[in-house]
């Protein structure tokens, strides 16, 4: 059966305060970088899956990003996915 | 002076143990998605910031990201840069 490997990138939503992001702002400027408007913290999840066909591994994707990796009552998700021979290197 | 929209990837080194991952994976298994291989978790950092060019941009994400974004002794990092007209909406 054929690999694939997603990328799934959840973040807060727009409307929730994200006080990590905050303090990394602040922080950076005591480092001396200025210039930075807004910083926002995520979660980036990399994953090596195999299933029969794309539109398979696409919907246990969606599922998992959904259900178990993203909050959805305060956090949004999207993923890239594209097939991959070989295992990679994450 | 231009904006930019960057967006930071940071991750585990692949010989640093990933529990939350791990726990991820066996939890995925009990929502009935079969097939994962590999599953890690890392951070996603968006970011506007506002330079006098794309080179001090550049060089202002790369000492965020490696002094403060991520733990260069357990973490790797990647990133994006592209100049934004407007503001994100992140």
């Amino acid at each position: 059966m054929p690999n694939f490997h997603a990328k799934v990138f959840v973040s807060l939503r727009p409307s929730v305060l994200d006080p990590a992001g905050e303090a990394a702002k602040s922080a950076a400027l005591r480092l001396g970088i200025n210039g930075i408007n807004k910083l926002r913290i995520g979660k980036s999840i990399e994953l090596d899956i195999t299933a029969s066909s794309e539109e398979e591994a696409k919907n246990s994707v969606e599922v998992l990003s959904d259900r178990l990796l993203a909050n959805p009552v305060i956090e949004n998700w999207t993923f890239e996915l594209h097939q991959s021979d070989l295992d990679s290197d994450i």
